[in-house]
């Protein structure tokens, strides 16, 4: 359908041919900033924003974000992670540089609800996205026409308890190679922990309460019944523990007594696809790092 | 394009048959509750839910939303129109009673930003938004695919100095008997007093500031250069005060000096869609009334 | 010390001689506004406010809120309440009125933070929270100067495992006849079922954490430790389960991964007093009715 | 009445002799973050955070925080601040550097509303606002016995059109070296151009309305009228233009039709309190930076 819908996934982009982003988490030491910030400097890099967090001075864990500028990033990048490693190397550090010219894809998990998708798909074509949805796959068929409609390639992998094993072989088949975050926008099956291991903190899921309060299934139900004053979302990555993972983002709103079950599904789907399309965009612009099951965010 | 998205604009319309709502203004009094109320038991109608407010008890007005469920509701209405007429004329009040099963058709206006329109369409297919968008009108032909995608009529009625009077009478034309509702979802054009007279307090607008501040045009360049830490989208009746029209619902949101024009637009565009869809939903739920150019809102 | 800080509970106390406040709980019947509202005018009554809601329209349960006016209402209050009853039987109504100028009085019990008790106190003082408090009761002599300054007795009743009965027989002394409702502002002993049931929801606890997230102790350690991004408090009423009473009143605030254990408990103490706050203004404005274990809040 | 209450206004106060903060604003350049930290790093300081901001990376404006550790701090801080001249220097620096452990004087301005002179009293006394209130000034009397019950010195200095003169030069005696913000607690006197000047960024102000809405007097009413469905406050440094210096920080509430000036009041209250107070907080924590009548918020 992309001739009656032109999609305008790219209308805000920038030149960013010259941007990167820097995530580095290590030990506390004297003299991070000063060696990193140096070695951007020698280079020719313009910081362009910095972050820093140290959780507990005194012998604690260390953890930056950096943007910076720099001519010909696309050649100079290997040359320049090559001499970088014997400042990583002093200090102990994990780290990653990202081009913000290259696009993370994302391959969209989604079941029966659409809202979440549609979040995606709208945020992505109005250019608030800045990454490329390279494929939604679900177990259902309905959402086929609109997901085509953006010019984006549909997969239909039905899962029954007898095909799960090769239904999860079908995925990893599309999503090899072409998939750099795997985003469950209500997608309402299990992944299994090979899966998981994969993509490690990069299976990003929505879960439709205000996690740790009603784990599991249901959980709208279970807030009725409660009778809280409030519900939530919560985006966080996937790891075995069901609903256990770093948890990105959160948010709520307000509820009262008037709201049935319907009404709060209601008011929730609003808070998920908000919260979704934000942890989304903080992971696609490096924005995440993840210690001992939680998140740094910088924004 | 409706092979490929099946609009499902009704999905979770209940029988709602039964159901009226009835709003009443009136200079306050003692009596008028057990009189309305009196009057519906006597005609067999169970209230479902009611809401009052009294706008300073000693010699204020007295306005009031009641819900409720009569049998046969459709063909008994215009009796119990007729015999309500004297409880109304008792206490000079001013009154209407909806049925809920009768969908308030709605002509959506926009220019080039889609996000409002999106949203309302968004809304409408998955059943939050109990009303027909009965057709899209604009200057431009941008949005007419997705429109269409929808189902949903598309006119393109360009407006220019000189045509603009042309452009008026065409889209009178178009919406005569066919809009109980316009919604301005980002329609860049001015509205002339005789259609803001036809569609007295049926004219939805949403303006990109928190009202009254930054009133006209360029909002977002306004709030950046008086550097605010919040911004905000105002849904309002339009009346031919400019940006002066009855409030109906406002939302902000929090900012910071990281955000520039371009960032607090992105943001704004969020809050405009959410503001401008609860007004629009408040509207056909016949939740306003409007009173010296305020509103009252029974939510 | 009375002398130096005059208290000003009642500056803004109106001549509220006249107005009453009626909640009404009962199945759902047709009929029911109609048979109040049409008593209450007989009465001579004004109805000022009122508010429904019905739960499950078929056969649910039927909620109602109603301020009035009505001259000489003291004197006129105990016929009024013998003649009700007949309204009152015909649709097995549980129903109260409250005297607006009848203030209840409220012991708070404190331990030895004392950011939810100066709340109290500064809403008292400031006539924002329309009761009395007629005395604290605390387990630490800490707060005895700040409260005895505001003119406000002050009892220490300290509590260690041997004397847990008789302590708790001291307090239900103090309280007898000069309590309507007891304030639990952060005090870190168990109240005994006993009390419990003679203050049946009328006591109000503040639990620092988002209910039913973080049950129990130190919930702002289980928070950091879960790496929530929001941190809540929810003021509930108290029955025998812990922390499982109907929750009256929640709030949240954002938090990031900057702030540490102490961080969490500074913001924290921010919500906590302003819901407690909220809670108890609604319990004192009559605005609560508790039905299964969940709360009506009427605002 | 010291000996009734303990002021405990360094209850929380860590040894934090070594810890320092420093804030910086120049023309952006390449390498401003290599030089600093690298002086840092080798003067022996450990930074403990950072925070930058560039505005406009082309050509735009560099701004700068850090917080750093080093040992000996104020003995060293005077030959530190002599040879980082040379950094600035380079960079045409703007530049301070704060010892943490030398807290902030406030003296704070009130009229007759206490709100928000409580709100920076409890904050105080908790330990949550980690300055000295030096002392109070007001034209009134009435809020001298709390303010000396926290220990604090009191001051009446009355304000007439004749005595204005006299009664700044008074106000400037009393605050002359023993105050380093002036915070005006819903003071209702204008403030001179002189004393604007001597204190340039460092004189605080709560105006009791979500700026730029609602410039001037009796903003409430003006809400009230308008119809708006939030209110807000707004915490800025005063300038000599009324209400129209730089923001540092607004929030606001939602209110509905039937709260009326004095209940607006009542809840603008409560938002005037939180946000003055976190205004105060963020000054003498040395968050703030202004630039173009706009500030820069480093939390």
């Amino acid at each position: 359908m992309s001739q009656t819908y032109q999609p305008q996934g790219n209308k805000r982009l920038e030149d960013k041919n010259a941007r990167a982003r820097m995530l580095i988490s290590c030990p506390d030491k004297a003299g991070i900033v000063a060696a990193v910030s140096q070695f951007l400097y020698e280079q020719g890099a313009n910081i362009v924003q910095s972050d820093q967090y140290t959780m507990d001075p005194e012998g604690g864990m260390f953890f930056m974000r950096i943007e910076f500028d720099l001519q010909e990033l696309e050649q100079r990048l290997p040359t320049l992670q090559e001499d970088f490693t014997r400042v990583a190397d002093r200090f102990s550090m994990r780290w990653s540089i990202f081009r913000a010219a290259r696009r993370k894809r994302i391959a969209v998990f989604v079941s029966k609800e659409d809202h979440c998708l549609m979040e995606l798909l709208w945020q992505w074509q109005s250019g608030d996205l800045d990454a490329d949805i390279s494929m939604v796959i679900s177990n259902h068929e309905e959402m086929r026409g609109v997901v085509e409609s953006f010019g984006i390639p549909y997969h239909y992998v039905p899962v029954t308890p007898d095909t799960k094993a090769e239904a999860e072989k079908k995925q990893r088949e599309l999503t090899a190679g072409k998939a750099d975050l795997i985003v469950l926008a209500r997608y309402m099956q299990i992944v299994s922990p090979k899966f998981i291991e994969q993509y490690h903190n990069r299976i990003i899921n929505i879960h439709h309460s205000f996690l740790p309060a009603f784990v599991g299934g249901k959980p709208y139900q279970q807030a009725y019944h409660r009778g809280v004053k409030l519900i939530g979302a919560t985006a966080h990555y996937v790891t075995e523990e069901l609903d256990g993972g770093p948890i990105i983002e959160q948010d709520i709103q307000r509820v009262s007594h008037r709201d049935n079950v319907a009404e709060l599904k209601r008011i929730g789907r609003h808070i998920e696809r908000i919260v979704l399309a934000r942890a989304v965009k903080w992971h696609v612009e490096d924005r995440l790092l993840v210690y001992q099951n939680k998140t740094v965010v910088f924004v």
